[in-house]
C-alpha cells in the first residue's frame, strides 16, 4: 500500500503504518477505537512511500556477556512501561524501513521534528553570546535557579501583559518534557491523574514511573487509575466531562497532540470550572500555541479563575538573546 | 571576626560561618564532630570579610491573598527536606549578608561556581555551530537520545581508551545534577544507599525525594535509612569499610566535595570488591577528575571489575565541537 495512491486511515487505535497493531493503542495513551483521521496526500512524484512490515521482534536473550549481577532492583513501576518510549520505537522502525526501501520518502508523523534552518538574526545573537563567554566582562557561571530575572520579567510583559503574570510566577527550565517528570515527582505517587485521549506520551508515561498508575490492561488498552478523557470527532476533540471522574491532576495539551484541535474559551472555561469544583490541578501545556493563528486562547491564564487551578508549561524554541535552543517556561502561583 | 586576621575553622558539623550551627549539618549531608579543615589565608588588604550574623528566619505565615486552595497533595517525601536545597540557601544568605556589608570581599565556598571566561577557540566553535544552524545543511533538529554517535565514539577513545569502554556504554546527557535525579527515578523507591560523610548534597536530597529514607532525625542529623560513610582526616577521608552496611547503591564522589580528597587506586580496589560482595551498583562521580595531577585514578573502571559494579558520571563543562556548556556522560554496564 503507498499513501500516495490513497486516502490513509491513520488511528490511534492502530493501524498498518507502525507495524503492530497493539503499538500505537499502547503506548499512544489510547483506547478510541472510533478515531479516525484521513489524511490526504498529493499524487505528486515527489514522495514515494511505502508500507513497512513489521520488523522482527529482538531476540528474547540477547547473547550478553555477563559474568556477574549485581542485587539491585528496579523501579518496579518502569515495568509497567509497554515496548520502550513512543519516538525511538518510531524512529527504529523508520530506520529498518529506510535499510529496506532506501528510495522511500518516508512522511514522518512521530515526534514533531523542526526540519527549517533558525533565522539568521536569532543564531547571530546566540554566537555572540558564545564570543561573550571568552571574555571577561561576558562570561557567566551558573544563572539563577528560577531563570535570569531579566528574562523573566520580559516573558511576563511580552506573553502575558494584562492577565496578571508577574516575573516571580515564572520559572525558565530546560525543556517542557523534563518539566513534565519534575512535576510528576512534585506530585509523588499517591495523585490521580487524566489525560486527553489520545494524547502526548510523556504524561503517561512520567505518571506510570512515578507510581500513580495501575499495571496496562491489555484488554482495554489503559493504565488502571488514569482517567482517559476521550477527544474525538464525536466530541469536537473536547472531553463531556460530565463523564470524566475526578483527579488529583489534569494535563490538558492544546492544541492537543496528535489531533491538532485546539480548545475554544468556552471549552477552557468548562475545564476550569470542573478543576475548581474538584479542587484539582491543571497541568496546561501549550506547546503548539505559537501555530495558532484563529481566536482561541493561547493561554488558558486567559480563562477567568485559571490561575487558581492551572500549571502551565510553553516551549520556547530560541529566544533571541539567550543561549539555549529549547527551553520552558513553568508557570505556577503556589498551588500545593 | 575577620579571615584575613586568622585561620578560619570550616567544619562540616558547623560553623559561624553559615550563620546557623544546625545549618551545614543538616544540609550537608554530615553528622561528622571532629572534621575541621584549616584554611590559611593571606594577609593581603584585597580581601575584607565580615564574619555574617544569622539572617532572619522568614515569616511562617507570609501573607499571600490565596482565596482557594486545590485539593492535591505534595509529594510527602519533600516535606522531609531540611530547608530548601543548600546552594540557593547560601546564595540568599551570601545576598543579604552583601546588603549589609557591601564592601565585604566573601570567599565563596558554596556551589563551586565557574569565574573565568571560556578559552576563545571553545567559544569560536560554538559560534561556528550557532551559525550552521542557519543553514540547510547545518541545521539539524532533536538529536538522538543517547547523544550523538560521532561524540560517544570519541568520548570512548580520548577518555577510556583502553579500559573497556565503548561507543555503547556511553550515555550523553544535559549534565550530571539532572543525571543523579534520573538515576533515582531508575532505582525507584525500595531501594537503600550509602554516602560519604561528608558530601555533595544531591545524593541524599534526591535518594530523600525519592522515597528511599526515613524522616530526618534531629538528634543525630541524619535521615532515617541512609548508610552514612565517615570520611575525615582520621580515615584519610576514605570510609572504613568494615564497619559499612550493605546497601544496593553507593554514591562515591572521587575527589570529593567538599573535602576535595582523591581515592587511590587501592581504596578504590577495596571499594569494588565491597561492592561486588554485597551485589552493590557504584554511582562514581568524577565531577573534578579533570583536576587531577597526582596518581590516583581519574575513572573507578581503572579498577578491575569495576565495569561489573559500577555506573559512572562525569561532567564536562565545555567540549568543543558541541553546543552545550555543560553536559555529562552516563556509562553503565546493563546493571540492573
Amino acid at each position: 500500500m503507498s499513501v500516495m495512491q490513497q486516502a490513509t486511515s491513520i488511528s490511534s487505535s492502530g493501524s498498518g503504518f507502525l507495524g503492530q497493531n497493539t503499538f500505537f493503542n499502547t503506548r499512544y495513551s489510547s483506547s478510541t477505537k472510533e478515531l479516525s483521521i484521513k489524511v490526504k496526500t498529493k499524487n505528486s512524484g515527489i514522495c514515494k512511500c511505502v508500507a513497512a512490515t513489521p520488523p522482527p521482534p529482538p531476540p528474547p536473550n540477547e547473547k550478553q556477556q555477563i559474568a556477574y549481577k549485581t542485587n539491585v532492583s528496579r523501579n518496579g513501576n518502569m515495568a509497567k512501561l509497554q515496548a520502550g518510549y513512543l519516538f525511538p520505537e518510531i524512529a527504529r522502525r523508520r530506520a529498518a524501513h529506510m535499510l529496506k526501501y532506501p528510495d522511500a520518502n518516508v512522511i514522518r508523523l512521530g515526534i514533531g521534528d523542526t526540519t527549517e534552518p533558525i533565522p539568521e538574526f536569532i543564531t547571530s545573537a546566540m554566537a555572540k553570546r558564545a564570543h561573550e563567554l571568552s571574555t571577561l566582562e561576558g562570561y557567566s557561571g551558573y544563572g539563577a535557579e528560577q531563570g535570569e530575572k531579566q528574562l523573566r520579567a520580559k516573558i511576563a510583559s511580552t506573553y502575558y501583559g494584562g492577565l496578571g503574570i508577574e516575573e516571580n510566577d515564572i520559572f525558565v527550565s530546560d525543556g517542557a518534557k523534563c518539566d513534565i517528570s519534575r512535576l510528576q515527582l512534585l506530585f509523588g505517587s499517591n495523585v490521580t491523574m487524566a489525560v486527553q485521549d489520545p494524547s502526548y506520551p510523556a504524561y503517561v508515561d512520567s505518571s506510570v514511573i512515578m507510581g500513580q498508575t495501575g499495571q496496562f490492561q491489555t484488554d482495554v488498552e489503559k493504565y488502571g487509575n488514569i482517567e482517559y478523557m476521550r477527544c474525538t470527532p464525536e466530541n469536537g476533540f473536547f472531553p463531556d466531562l460530565s463523564k470524566v471522574s475526578r483527579t488529583d491532576v489534569i494535563f490538558f495539551c492544546s492544541p492537543n497532540n496528535p489531533t491538532g484541535s485546539a480548545a475554544t474559551r468556552e471549552q477552557l472555561t468548562r475545564l476550569v470550572q470542573f478543576a475548581k469544583k474538584n479542587g484539582s490541578i491543571i497541568v496546561y501545556d501549550s506547546a503548539y500555541g505559537m501555530y495558532m493563528t484563529d481566536d482561541n486562547p493561547r493561554s488558558i491564564f486567559e480563562i477567568p479563575g485559571a490561575k487558581e487551578v492551572s500549571m502551565y508549561m510553553m516551549n520556547l524554541f530560541v529566544f533571541l538573546l539567550y543561549f539555549f535552543l529549547n527551553f520552558s517556561i513553568l508557570i505556577s502561583k503556589g498551588l500545593l
